[in-house]
């Protein structure tokens, strides 16, 4: 991340390419067997707009299965941009099931769906595989639009499911930093989207175009954060690949939630669908418990937690997402012990 | 740039207050005399695309007033998002006049106007002060929008000129890394734009009142370019502020513009508005100069320069963005001398 390389010389293009390449390796797929890697500069919530307003033409319809902030983010993205669409809302509490999306799907008339893979609002993972194989089966002509922001390379996403288009983010679970997303799409997917985007700067399509015809971005790339996820790249292959990355996330994040419900705090999300990845537990009813002094008291130890993002009830979270080990989260417990502590709160809550 | 901060931690929104305050410092101007400053993700033509997506009303009418390729894109951003738009086309080798953009005012209805201050396109530098000290004077109610990306830091730009909203890119003269943009915006002008916006993630207003209610980006910044920005400003101010910028600049940058001109190489534009920091020379006719070979001996000897732009005849061009000083200038010319050598093309051209 120290080097500066110019955005249009051949060491920085093999580089773009290099991560083009490596994140359809990832998804299991290649260029040859028929999928594309596109990268689009911006925040991870850019290239979900970028995706939703490439792919789905003026005369489409989008379905946006909904079960926490960020498929509600997506009917924000449609009404800013005019993109046509209807909702199917779950709990954020709960996945979304096969079932009402079927249901739904033989109601509506709707040419793609978009839903999130691992939704961290409250964190549910949600049965992308069962979900995608069934719409392709009973919908052959519907295109799928998966956000795995937090979900790809800690989860398993397959490309050949049937889905047409995915986007996760660099800073995620290949553990680059933040400063660009990408896009994964089925070739003949993309093909069809020419003429559909309804900004320059968001058009997947004509970014796809311009990297495949000149190696390069439309405009100016974050150079130092695409290097950083090269190397992020070469780390996850030396770890062992999704296999092994998945492995450590699910030994390393359960343990402090664990941890933290033996001391009294309770889940948000039921077992079956609970992310291994982000956690939320409720707020403490305990009257000393005041949670931006315990957010502070965790952060001067060096544990940064995230504030609660659900409709209803107080809630805080914990996301274990990065280069983190089973070791990091025995000493977050005992921050969590010491913040309490300093609270006044006495454990195990109750 | 090695660190890691949390996005909604204070250590980065001090960081982010810091720069959005610093920048509007090296603007004349601050929060208090009036002005805001917004920092959005990705490239600065996402940030052109903000602003005008932004900034123009569903019942308003943009004029571009285009002298080069910059222009021209607002153009196409315009078509994507269905703004309302006009357009004033100068040839890419020449200043946008005030006369002619006075005339073309008055004939049209227009609520907004669009300029590029600096087009490096060709390396033209248009009289920025100029034409929005008229545009005010003359149309009271003109909001006047400005593409300052590679003008702003090396050259003047006042905002109490009466520029309502200004963009740059974090990666040009104040010299930090690519990633993000930034929008410098009146107030006043700012404020009327709530509901105006295309795009969910590109609506500046939006992004403001949630940097203002919370410190904080509304969707993942990228933390590494905003820490290194940071430091660049510290740098600029340690250098001497803009006064000092400007003087480095135009002490570097046209010594490799004459001393090439001695060799032969002939300019595109007039001197009277060629820019100090980027220089176009007309590709030369000898049959042995083969551009992209010139290119590659320039680049192995550290020297990245810029294939033309332009619309007609084949060019190149040479920018002196960055920290660079006289004597890098040196070397660039010995390398453009040896490069020639190599091709066998001899110089002084003729």
């Amino acid at each position: 991340m120290l080097v500066d390389y110019g955005s249009r010389d051949k060491l920085f293009l093999d580089a773009v390419l290099e991560v083009r390449e490596g994140l359809l390796q990832v998804a299991g797929v290649s260029k040859e067997k028929g999928y594309e890697c596109v990268l689009m500069q911006g925040s991870g919530t850019a290239a979900v707009e970028a995706m939703l307003g490439t792919a789905v033409p003026k005369d489409g319809k989008v379905l946006l299965v909904i079960n926490g902030a960020y498929g509600h983010r997506q009917t924000a993205i449609c009404k800013y941009a005019g993109i046509p669409y209807e909702t199917l809302v779950f709990e954020d509490s709960e996945p979304i099931t096969v079932d009402r999306v079927r249901q739904t799907l033989r109601a509506s008339r709707c040419s793609h769906v978009s839903l999130v893979h691992h939704e961290t609002t409250a964190g549910v993972i949600n049965p992308l595989e069962e979900l995608v194989k069934m719409m392709k089966a009973e919908f052959p002509d519907l295109k799928v639009l998966v956000d795995s922001m937090s979900g790809f390379g800690a989860y398993e996403l397959d490309m050949t499911w049937g889905i047409d288009f995915a986007v996760s983010s660099a800073n995620k679970c290949i553990e680059g930093v933040p400063g660009f997303a990408y896009v994964l799409c089925a070739t003949d997917a993309l093909k069809q989207t020419q003429g559909n985007a309804r900004s320059l700067t968001m058009d997947i399509f004509d970014q796809w175009a311009n990297m495949e015809s000149t190696g390069q971005f439309r405009y100016t790339p974050p150079t130092h954060a695409i290097l950083a996820f090269k190397q992020a790249l070469v780390e996850f292959h030396a770890e062992g690949g999704m296999d092994a990355r998945k492995a450590r996330y699910r030994a390393t994040g359960p343990k402090p939630a664990r941890e933290m419900q033996k001391m009294g705090f309770e889940f948000y999300v039921p077992e079956a669908c609970r992310s291994y990845c982000i956690c939320t537990f409720k707020t403490p009813e305990h009257p000393k418990f005041h949670f931006q002094t315990f957010y502070n008291l965790l952060a001067e130890q060096g544990f940064v937690i995230y504030p609660g993002k659900l409709s209803k009830g107080n809630s805080f979270r914990i996301g274990i997402i990065g280069r983190l080990f089973p070791k990091d989260c025995e000493l977050l417990c005992l921050s969590v012990r010491k913040a309490c502590e300093a609270l006044q709160v006495p454990l195990p809550l109750r």
